[in-house]
């Protein structure tokens, strides 16, 4: 199979969402996947061994970052990413764009590419479509992104459509210089659909990125902001546009609802740094919602976090342990949590997948939320629109 | 065997180097040992089934930080301290009284106790002898530690002598109370040893502690800021005094070559948070010397950290990447770090009791510099004494 292909395994008959294989040629990914963050090329506080008991198939890093830090000469040295960092098992990497805009000081962006000043040490530097390409050949990632540009959310028609339309030449200019050589073999190049929330323009980047042709397809630009029914009125009106054998991804998400959500609507592949982000502050997802474990009803809580959870920090210890963790700021709690809500995200995903198997998507999506939802009324009465 | 006696091994010919045995209700630990310490119950950044597989025997934890959080009511709820951690193995708690003194803002020394506040939330708490006892029976550690009044380095002969005979007078109601209940059934209490760098007072401290009489004896107010020389004084005029039934445990240090020079002068347990400290600060124990982990020349190396060791850093990065993770600030290093340091410290341990049992001291001893300092000519000659 060509890397990155999409092997359709199963469509729901109730909806959008689709069971299937990703393969790269470190693997093969079963999807609708869940692919935790690991910016720096390491999943914060997460040893490599860990996510692999996670059950974890597939984790991202970003270009923009490794580019900087270490430096792709110090990543090609080691053999690649995947070596570099241990995981040896499939990896993706975000081209960059999108950091360069968010979190460089200066920035210029011509019909070439973006100048751009280091966040770390204020050095200029150049990303143009070929260079991105080259950084992320050198990193060596099993499927990487087009460079791109992403509208920031309240951008105006007319912006919106000129990033697109930029993101849509670059987009060309990166399969151009991707094919040059023989990374094709091993590295597969994803388009990234542009468009803010303006659908007519994310149905022409999506036909248009299809006319270039890419192994598979990304949705980029959405959840920075953005109300919800914006993001699914886009997904409604994209994923159509793409054939059923490539792979959807949707970037930047996301939450447990948003994984139900968007599934469902037809994406295959999600990334998001929220497992771990929230589990640094303390926040923790179980099987019956979402709890702040620094909350003082934990401190003399002896019970595990969830009872239905396999990883270290539920099998290992008490939520008041952990509470205790968190308010003496000892730093295992960081690991421990990044690592459960992994698990979570983990777990999510195979029984999404399940209920793909048995072609039981709503019934499943049901009996999961009116478990996660127990805790809080409130939030039941939320989500009881479906 | 009584809860915290010890028993004498093996002597070694060449110096007052001895292996041996201490019992406790929780397991039997090899001596001479290094206990990584934990100060609020957590070795930092070291989960515990990692703890257990460095080959630790046993760990300290601080009855001032458990008491002010989470508090003894909770760690009694849990089951004491080793249920509560998930540690489950042998635990011993300071009494609080150097804490008192260094951590705490504001503080009144009575001879009935000290009064003191939070660091935390500037609550105004007391404690006496007998307080110190109930705090420690609370938690649970195996072996507890005597309420002492411990000198700063550079006090004088008077103020030194008045903090001694203070202790002294504590420690016999601390035996006191200790003994009033079960306790001592799973329990065992230590005294400390003052008189800081004065030798007729440490002298005088040893003598009217065993006159006291407890199941070991700690040396105390050491390895805060004096030349190693007075440490190694007050460990020649010490040592004699304790009978060889006796563990003898030098609190708060210590460095490699502490570890060494501390057991050839007959010392049988050690702790310091040395080993995690230096690892949050990428300061790593080698086989082939201590290094800077952070530093520029490292950046290229693709050599595992210490091939002699089977931590998880060693063999899973290498120390490329993990120079990559500290100066990416990626909270991963904080954890692999800390725990290949405890590696070292226990596998040093090893090393030395290894040495007893062939009765080599010495030569293991100059065996372990030579490579220790091989990295470094100048640390070398200053190691050449011996």
């Amino acid at each position: 199979m060509e890397c990155g292909s999409y092997q359709l395994i199963k469509k729901s008959s109730e909806c959008r969402a689709r069971r299937g294989k990703v393969y790269t040629a470190r693997g093969v990914i079963d999807t609708p996947v869940f692919m935790p963050v690991g910016t720096h090329g390491s999943v914060k506080g997460v040893a490599a061994e860990f996510l692999k008991s996670s059950g974890a198939q597939i984790i991202l890093a970003n270009s923009y970052h490794l580019y900087l830090r270490p430096g792709t000469e110090v990543i090609k040295k080691a053999g690649g990413i995947q070596k570099f960092n241990s995981w040896n098992s499939p990896m993706l990497t975000d081209s960059g764009g999108f950091q360069m805009f968010s979190l460089s000081d200066i920035r210029k962006i011509t019909k070439d590419g973006a100048e751009f000043q280091s966040h770390i040490d204020g050095s200029k530097h150049f990303f143009s479509p070929e260079k991105s390409m080259q950084v992320q050949k050198d990193i060596g990632a099993d499927i990487i992104m087009c460079f791109d540009d992403c509208a920031p959310y309240c951008s105006d028609y007319e912006y919106a459509k000129n990033s697109m339309e930029l993101s849509l030449k670059w987009a060309k200019r990166c399969k151009e210089e991707f094919y040059k050589d023989d990374s094709y073999k091993t590295q597969s190049l994803f388009g990234i659909i542009q468009g803010s929330v303006y659908n007519d323009l994310r149905i022409r980047s999506a036909r248009e990125m299809l006319n270039v042709g890419f192994t598979g397809y990304a949705i980029g630009g959405l959840s920075i902001g953005e109300p919800k029914k914006d993001m699914h009125s886009v997904l409604k009106n994209v994923l159509p546009v793409i054939p059923e054998n490539k792979a959807r991804y949707l970037m930047g998400v996301g939450m447990p609802e948003d994984l139900w959500e968007c599934v469902e609507r037809g994406i295959d592949m999600f990334d998001c740094v929220i497992p771990t982000r929230n589990g640094r502050n303390g926040q923790v997802f179980t099987s019956l919602g979402k709890i702040n474990l620094r909350n003082a009803e934990f401190k003399k809580d002896f019970s595990s976090l969830d009872p239905n959870c396999a990883c270290p920090a539920c099998t290992g210890y008490s939520k008041a342990y952990l509470n205790h963790l968190i308010r003496s700021r000892e730093i295992l709690y960081l690991s421990l949590l990044s690592l459960h809500n992994i698990y979570f995200m983990v777990d999510l995903m195979l029984k999404i997948r399940k209920s793909l198997k048995n072609d039981t998507f709503f019934k499943s999506k049901k009996e999961f939320f009116e478990k996660y939802y127990s805790r809080d009324k409130f939030s039941r009465n939320l989500c009881s629109k479906k």
